[in-house]
């Protein structure tokens, strides 16, 4: 039995390979590198009795050898119907993949799970990423697990609650007065430390692929018409398409996918400004600020990738402000009981904004992922 | 099919059952009530393919239809083993289940989630409770998933989180200058509510016996030796004892039950207490205070519960000082990366006690059941 099916890495833009069991960043064109994977001796029957957790689709992730695996027991996060706040909306089926339920507090965790126990099967033992708070509490929090070294360098103006996180696990957290840009900078000066930055490493995508195999495998191997996505660095909505592009190569899944849709806020949507103009890449957006603060990215390395997914799938990005973010956040903590985090309600400000335009239809199937717990942001509701 | 396999409710103390279909709280002698069922037409092999969350168990749940059921998917929380930490405690096989991944981030939803689904099918719709916090932001969240009205009433000295969390569902939240028993004096007073306070009502402790089913579950239907629990109501540790009665009875385990620890703080030991002078309850302890704010409970009306449950299994119970506590949970995360909550890390202070007593020896399988997420003790850590 193969534990995982891992084949090679394949270059996105150059259509290069690369050997897969080697420490390796980006392609030498410059692209983030994506896994590929051989057909898996893997059923639908198979999955039935595994434990709830990601690597219940190990063949299909990039980690050899089960001694590798890093875990927590994150994955396998509720698919929930939100029937009271959909019937306000006027999306009868609408369902929230709920990401706080997870270590860390946020999807962050998968990236995380994966990146760290791949990083640690290659024989990387000292990692430092840029962050805008959740990556770094997640990588820092799995480093330790795994007896690594972790430097995380993060924003001021990131969630307090994240400083925390990093101290408490003995990581080393530099602050940098600036964004999440800045904080990249500062990172490529530093030596001796491999680079786990977004999409700089290949393996933090195959994590966040899990969210879209859950929801094919939570909805019975049937798919959602709309998938709803908060996007800063995009990982999380590339990981979902490529997940769902990987299940009907395997002829698990069938029919259109899902119209991805990435939200963006209107103080930094580099993205939206990109789709509106039909540029295959964005342009980085200057004065970057929201309340919803993970997405806060002015110029992600895999935004070409992301305006493929939601070409190719016809969907859409939309920008939502941060009074339409809170007021949602608030909606559905009083309809539903669920605190969730700015970036998730930020998907819901779009939802209802897509179903006044007649994107969205009444009779829509719609998932939205919320990314994080609200518990992580104490300061978005009143004491 | 039967989805409850719900039967009637018992006294403990003085012996006498009650239909359970009626709005019920404790028993006329004073004592609370416990549910009974009868013999559930369910087999360990019908759980496979079950959803992972606590209604996998709904035969032997107090939910008579699945309408009914107010859920946000919680329950089945990783049973992870904690080997680097495990190894410099001495205990080799050394496991902590992780109640900070489920909604509102402590094991205070599993008794909110049954408790307020049961009352819901009885014809509550307005609740009221006392809480040191976690089990208010529980309760509130739950009530306003199922619609319900919510009154809950907290101490100024809980936790900051826990005030946002009952305000952003909507519930009524009541600040109480003085301590848990002081805002259960407050709820007494109030009247539209049903009183929801800690085994007032008989189906809290039927949501919390599901940690006892899962660990039982996640382990293959073996036991560990021992089972660890931070004790302030003592509602979890009488739930994981009444599980395993139940799964005994049910002839699905078989074998001497683990060794129950009831785990409370020195600032807040009447368990303890009691324990040590050979006593069936509790007397009131004054100037009660400790880090681990959950289980500051002066006196607990399930007292002569766990002191039965701990007599009847071999176990014990055992106080640990604040330093300690906060020593440990810093060791936690510093070796697993795990950020866990004070209650949860008392449980680690008196492992260590334990070991070096010679009581817990170092072949012994334990499971400490960490109560609730880091993330909702910010101040615990630096900044």
């Amino acid at each position: 039995m193969t534990f995982s099916a891992l084949s090679h890495l394949e270059c996105p833009r150059c259509g290069a390979t690369h050997d897969a069991d080697q420490i390796i960043g980006l392609c030498p064109c410059g692209s983030p590198l994506l896994a590929r994977y051989g057909v898996p001796t893997l059923t639908k029957a198979d999955l039935v009795g595994r434990a709830p957790d990601l690597w219940r689709y190990h063949e299909l992730l990039p980690v050899r050898s089960p001694e590798n695996v890093v875990t927590m027991g994150e994955g396998m996060t509720p698919l929930l119907p939100l029937r009271r706040y959909g019937a306000e909306l006027g999306v009868q089926r609408l369902l929230m993949k709920d990401e706080g339920l997870i270590p860390t507090g946020t999807f962050k965790a998968r990236g995380a799970a994966v990146g760290v126990s791949r990083a640690y099967e290659v024989g990387v033992r000292t990692i430092a990423m840029p962050t805008n708070g959740n990556a770094g509490s997640a990588w820092a929090a799995y480093a330790a697990r795994a007896g690594m070294e972790a430097l995380i360098a993060m924003p001021l103006a990131a969630p307090e609650i994240c400083r925390r996180e990093v101290s408490v696990v003995g990581a080393r957290l530099q602050l940098i007065d600036g964004l999440i840009g800045d904080a990249a900078a500062y990172v490529r000066e530093q030596t001796g430390y491999f680079d786990a930055s977004t999409l700089k490493e290949p393996y933090r995508i195959e994590g966040k692929k899990t969210m879209g195999l859950e929801i094919a495998e939570q909805l019975g191997w049937s798919l959602p018409d709309v998938i709803v996505y908060p996007t800063g660095g995009g990982v999380g909505i590339i990981g979902i398409w490529k997940a769902l592009n990987e299940l009907r190569d395997l002829g698990w899944i069938d029919g259109p996918l899902p119209r991805l849709v990435a939200v963006q806020s209107t103080g930094c949507a580099p993205i939206v400004r990109a789709w509106e103009k039909g540029l295959a890449e964005s342009e980085p957006w200057e004065d970057a600020q929201t309340v919803a603060f993970g997405i806060t990215v002015p110029k992600a390395l895999g935004d070409f990738l992301v305006l493929q997914a939601i070409q190719e799938t016809d969907g859409c990005a939309i920008a939502v402000d941060d009074a339409d973010i809170l007021a949602e956040q608030h909606r559905v903590a009083r309809l539903e009981g669920m605190f969730i985090c700015p970036e998730g309600a930020a998907n819901f400000a779009a939802i209802r904004s897509l179903r006044e335009s007649g994107w969205i239809r009444a009779d829509d199937q719609v998932v939205a992922l919320n990314t994080g717990a609200g518990l992580k942001y104490p300061e978005t509701v009143p004491l």
